[in-house]
């Protein structure tokens, strides 16, 4: 039956992710491996109430076909907080609304990336990214991203041998490693790509969830004419809904709503006039402020349960926002080794593996600090701690 | 800029209905041309009341990522419809929740079809399944359908010649001619298929729309091995809500899933939780007369019109169900040249060109009858008829 299948699809290999939480599944294990945002933040009665005032004041409305670009008042509304946070000036018909910013991933894919294109991914990357770019066949050029952001020289020693279509970045406290790229790192990217045809794809799901340090400007700031910039309500408001966006410059936003229509004809409309109607008769700056602040405690649960428990050889990321912490173990201890000790003493995370293109057996791993409560961060952190110390001290 | 483009997505026409619904926004315009359920039919309260229970009882559950398959609880609802009203017998893990049906073309296409692949489609064909399908670059065989169903000597010409990777086709009340397979149409196109790896795609939108004529078995009971079934709730209960699934065996169906999670990681899960909450908490069956007598009054509104106003050269069907409903004019007379003529009439309609993939300046037309009421009909038929007897007089 093999030979039906496409090409492409034979390439991506099955989530490794998504193999790891069948695993962890029983209950007893404490997770530290999903990318789940805290359910208890969920704006729910705010959510139920506007979904009652849409469904009551414009319910045929709401549940026709739309428009493939998105709901035009949820779009104007996105482009008008991009200039109130980021003083970044975007025409709303610049946005396209998406199910979710996964399918923004896919959409540039499928408008850019010919079979042996140059995509450059960062070191470690989100694996979503490198799923959606898979398909479409790709060279990647993995460079290495450290504590301030990309590395210059592996970012330089790429482009001086290849012409790359794409350049996909998180530079908001990354998905999976927690780091940002500094003021500094950003220019200097810029920089790099400037006068080349590389479009920088700047996935933006975390921004807004910043606990600590300033707020670093968008590329789009540097090089508004070669980037697209990703953004969702998944993390601020809910993830269920399936709605994000793409901001791109004309020729790009033509080709992607071609791409758009045929993948999907639109992105779910009633959830666009829910999330709308949410944004109109509350303030999100106070609902974000809560998910911060938790978040931030959350991270420092987790980061002081390091200090306590993990064995003095092990490194790990300061993130100053966002949902993932990143731990580097020693030298050729392999993470997958970890992940089934760990697994039998209850406690479950992300081997590095999955985040790189071309590495396995790697002595990185993930840990995710916004869905789990302090309390079960000290517990599952002290279980990790002694696996650890166990396996070094052994090893 | 327009070298940064991938080669699939120069090939994709922007959408011609998408343009032609542009030039229809003139409120005096009496459209045939959507493709839209009657709005006044959304169960609108009864949607309202399904999202409070789900938001009230289980609102954080309803907010949270969801798995890449779909609700498990709506999937089994699925196929215990599939078992009452079709007697088929299929397993809920053999179902995929999707973006709308839309996305199952996407899915299958990039799962499928490699550049330079044969692809069967209906002549005329759903625009919709070309665009999705024209992204994997395949060579489509058109073959004709008639009032009966597939041109089967059509079909035997294309499989003596080609080993098509998949056969696209909707064969209830098709989009967009209307037309249905007989059951000995089914058969033998069933048959011509057997012992070849070609995958049939049975698209099923409108099958629940009959409002005339006896059900016609699924392609599903004469080749449960080779066929995958595509079905949604757009037309029976809301388009807004983008919930479509598709039925496929585990092989098929192990791959959409790496597709489907590439794609948008899941379909928006507050919606199938509305979707479930109103199937359980109402008679479906119900709802669905309240519309089969609605399109079937409309229907028999556009056919009473036709027979009154439209010259006797032109040709129309008779669906037993659905949406639509296909003219042919008289030889030599391009249906885009009635276009223009129309709207200044202020009347709207598809011309056929964007059905076929090959043929330009066709004689044929669809229009719409669920979008409009009967009175509207009859008023929008007469402008028609009147440009109609004009241009076949003068011509």
């Amino acid at each position: 039956m093999n030979s039906i299948f496409s090409d492409r699809i034979s390439d991506v290999p099955r989530s490794f992710i998504r193999e790891i939480l069948k695993v962890a599944v029983d209950e007893s294990i404490i997770s530290f491996a999903g990318g789940l945002p805290n359910r208890d933040l969920f704006p729910v009665r705010e959510l139920q109430a506007a979904a009652n005032k849409v469904l009551e004041e414009s319910g045929k409305d709401a549940l026709q076909y739309s428009s493939t670009e998105g709901d035009p008042a949820l779009r104007k509304w996105i482009a008008e907080r991009y200039r109130a946070k980021q003083g970044l000036d975007i025409d709303p018909n610049s946005i396209l609304i998406t199910t979710g910013s996964q399918q923004g991933l896919d959409l540039l894919g499928k408008t850019i990336v010919n079979e042996g294109d140059g995509v450059i991914v960062e070191e470690p990357g989100y694996l979503g990214a490198i799923q959606a770019f898979s398909l479409y066949k790709p060279v990647f050029h993995p460079v290495p991203v450290g504590e301030d952001g990309l590395d210059l020289n592996g970012l330089h020693s790429v482009l001086a041998k290849h012409a790359p279509k794409l350049f996909y970045c998180v530079p908001n406290f990354q998905n999976p490693a927690g780091i940002s790229y500094s003021k500094e790192n950003r220019e200097a990217v810029a920089q790099a790509l400037k006068g080349r045809k590389t479009v920088l794809v700047e996935d933006d799901p975390y921004g807004e969830l910043r606990f600590l340090g300033q707020q670093k400007p968008s590329f789009r700031q540097f090089m508004p004419d070669t980037s697209v910039l990703l953004g969702s309500f998944s993390k601020i408001i809910a993830p269920s809904l399936r709605i994000g966006w793409i901001v791109a410059n004309d020729a790009v936003m033509d080709k992607l709503v071609i791409a758009k229509q045929a993948a999907d004809l639109h992105t779910n409309y009633l959830g666009q006039r829910i999330v709308l109607q949410y944004l109109k008769d509350n303030d999100l700056d106070k609902h974000i402020a809560l998910i911060r602040k938790a978040y931030g405690s959350q991270r420092e649960a987790m980061v002081a349960g390091i200090r306590e428990h993990f064995p003095v050889e092990t490194r790990y990321t300061l993130p100053e926002g966002g949902m993932f912490l990143w731990i580097t173990l020693p030298e050729g201890l392999s993470a997958l080794t970890v992940f089934e000790r760990a697994i039998r003493q209850k406690v479950a995370f992300v081997p590095g593996d999955p985040f790189y293109v071309n590495r396995k057996n790697v002595n990185t791993l993930r840990l995710n600090f916004s869905s789990v409560d302090e309390e079960t961060i000290r517990t599952g952190i002290g279980r990790l701690g002694e696996v650890l110390k166990d396996m070094i001290r052994k090893g």
